[in-house]
């Protein structure tokens, strides 16, 4: 009889104590032996089936040690790190959905699992239900992952969706996405990219060994972009996607980015929609393999929980491939000059002459340009070239009043 | 030291060879051990390297009680089901990218692996580089799979794609994908369906848990596609895909096929392009999930057999979930009689009388129709409905020619 301890009887924690309930006997099936929810940690009182589980003392679980597995749905650093911590150090195994968790103390909290040879798992951490980091971390064992982009939040992608399909504006679309409970009230952690870094973060520790944390990726939200971007885009063949990436570099180390990006209509990310996450990435031997699925939700993200949690009762290998060292101050470099190509808008006091001194300056290296007369603004798609380079030629303009630059895949 | 032999040195094989010896020190880390290509068996003679490994003596393999891990890359069901059920028996484990050997005798492998405590692994038979079977088998561990399409063959989507993008015929495009490589020479299995139907009977035995036969699934190919089809398909808003589909029914029982298909241009299988495959999968907690990758190619192919021998090394526990029972002769359902949108183009002997024949049958249930006069043709999107009224109505029209039916995911 295997024990299970659910910390947190939120939405993911009410779904992870529902299938573990509800589908006792398939689960019990996978994992060849009886389980059973011992406790639930949370402070308020729920009106379940499963009252009598339910505690409001953190001790109740660390103490039991008839409970080895402890699901940590609580979501936050504080107090879920210590939390953790102590179960782990308790020689219990513990998987988690909590993306902030892993991503500021990963290679501690597996350095702790190792020691004590138990797992911590945290598949739903990243994807929700669309299973990354297992195939990432041991499907392509023979490959080295030199690169991988992903739509790493659902909630920017169905805003910025909105506005490429309805024509809505950012406003009205993130009103809508919160009316729809797809964001918060207070939606910063999605719209200024926070999510989606700490979700990098993971997937570059595991696919490159070392641990990257939120504070060194280059983290840029969509509060910026306008249906007028949307629309220029289209004109250049692509849509404007929040876009998680990281690469690693020549010397070993790595660039790490989120930011709002012009993908090419052709890619398959452009046609990643709604609430829908998508990872691509790019092994030595596989070139570009994509995992697609909701990001979030409920039955989602609970599923991949409990999958964890079968996988900590089964001690599968795989637990051993999830692992990475704690990264140095400079493995991730801070201001990197990138070659591509560059979306870019222009306005200026004066527009005439603005578009003048455009044409001097970057005759022969855009690809395609727009004068909108109208807005008295220029959006122009470059062809490849430093971001320096783009930055310098935008400094020759002396009638530029503002621009927006935004990096493209294309 | 763990001694692996290699049957086969074609595309696949080789590939498999050159990882193994260029990457040893990589893979050796990833098992924890050294590891040795000790035999190549192949009755042609090659140039290369490793030129002392090779043996034109299967026995030399089966022989061997220091190799115990086999890569069988042969290809085809004769000599490499004999060959692979001697080295289960004798207690290698067995990994290949041989789907005709998984669809037609893979229950019967599992039993024999399994009685001796081996893995069988065959991740490259489905999507080549493509991680789908184990995410399926193991990720999916707390769900139940209902249903899954997928792009499952890269020829006959590169060919389709060829038609669809730049307007080729059918046998332009053959031409083409033959000259690039894409297709054999003899490309009868491609583009009837048959390589598509083994990864479908693959892909259904690991999802619903019992072995379908190639014989039992509905297989149709996409040498029937004309130009034409493409223009209709894309003024309904859809593109033709060769579409793998399995579904499990109330009663237990499946239905399987394989077919061209109308897709929704907003379904994500609408843009996997090129010889790029991929698999979405239904699970009842996570929704919709897909893997996306190159089907086919050697680097590809070869990492996934690569992957797999480690895996085999290791003795990860997923082996045990790689597993179904032998199916009843009734378990695949043989005539469905199916609802949902259908495409149907008809010609008559006697087009006006034709036009009117079929206002009148098929009043107020179409969604969208051309008459194409010049092609003297009718093109037809119908609303939701059991493909036996489709029949029906076609039946009732007295100077129908001909006609065709597509199946719709729309």
């Amino acid at each position: 009889m295997i024990n299970i301890a659910i910390m947190g009887h939120g939405v993911v924690g009410s779904g992870v104590a529902e299938i573990l309930i509800n589908h006792k006997n398939r689960i019990e099936k996978r994992v060849e032996n009886e389980i059973n929810v011992k406790h639930i940690l949370d402070l308020r009182d729920f009106d379940v089936d499963y009252s009598d589980k339910f505690t409001k003392d953190f001790n109740d679980i660390l103490n039991d040690d008839s409970v080895s597995v402890v699901a940590e749905v609580m979501g936050g650093v504080t107090p879920a790190y210590d939390f953790v911590k102590a179960c782990l150090q308790a020689g219990k195994s513990v998987v988690t959905s909590n993306k902030e968790l892993v991503a500021a103390k990963g290679a501690e909290l597996i350095k702790i699992a190792n020691e004590k040879g138990v797992s911590f798992l945290f598949e739903a951490s990243v994807g929700g239900g669309i299973p990354v980091l297992r195939p990432m971390a041991n499907c392509l064992a023979a490959n080295e992952i030199d690169e991988f982009w992903g739509i790493l939040n659902g909630t920017t992608n169905y805003i910025l969706n909105k506005m490429i399909v309805d024509n809505m504006d950012f406003d009205t679309a993130l009103k809508l996405a919160q009316d729809l409970g797809f964001a918060e009230r207070n939606p910063a952690a999605d719209v200024e990219g926070h999510d989606a870094c700490r979700k990098v973060c993971i997937l570059a520790a595991l696919g490159f060994g070392k641990h990257v944390y939120p504070e060194q990726v280059k983290t840029e939200g969509i509060t910026s972009i306008t249906l007028d971007d949307v629309e220029y885009a289209d004109g250049f063949g692509a849509v404007i996607k929040l876009i998680g990436h990281a690469k690693k570099q020549a010397d070993g180390k790595i660039t790490a980015s989120v930011r709002p990006t012009l993908v090419s209509r052709e890619h398959i990310l452009a046609s990643v929609n709604g609430v829908f996450n998508c990872v691509v990435v790019n092994g030595d031997q596989t070139g570009e393999v994509a995992f697609y699925g909701k990001g979030a939700g409920k039955e989602a993200t609970a599923s991949a929980v409990v999958a964890d949690i079968i996988d900590a009762i089964r001690h599968d290998g795989y637990k051993k491939y999830l692992n990475w060292q704690d990264g140095e101050e400079d493995y991730v470099v801070k201001d990197f000059n990138e070659i591509g190509k560059y979306y870019i808008t222009l306005k200026g006091d004066d527009y005439s002459t603005l578009k003048t001194e455009f044409v001097a300056a970057f005759n022969n290296c855009f690809e395609s340009y727009v004068m909108n007369e109208f807005r008295q603004e220029i959006a122009i798609l470059t062809k490849e070239m430093a971001e320096s380079e783009v930055l310098e030629k935008l400094q020759s303009l002396s009638h530029l009043k503002n621009y927006k630059i935004l990096h493209t895949m294309l």
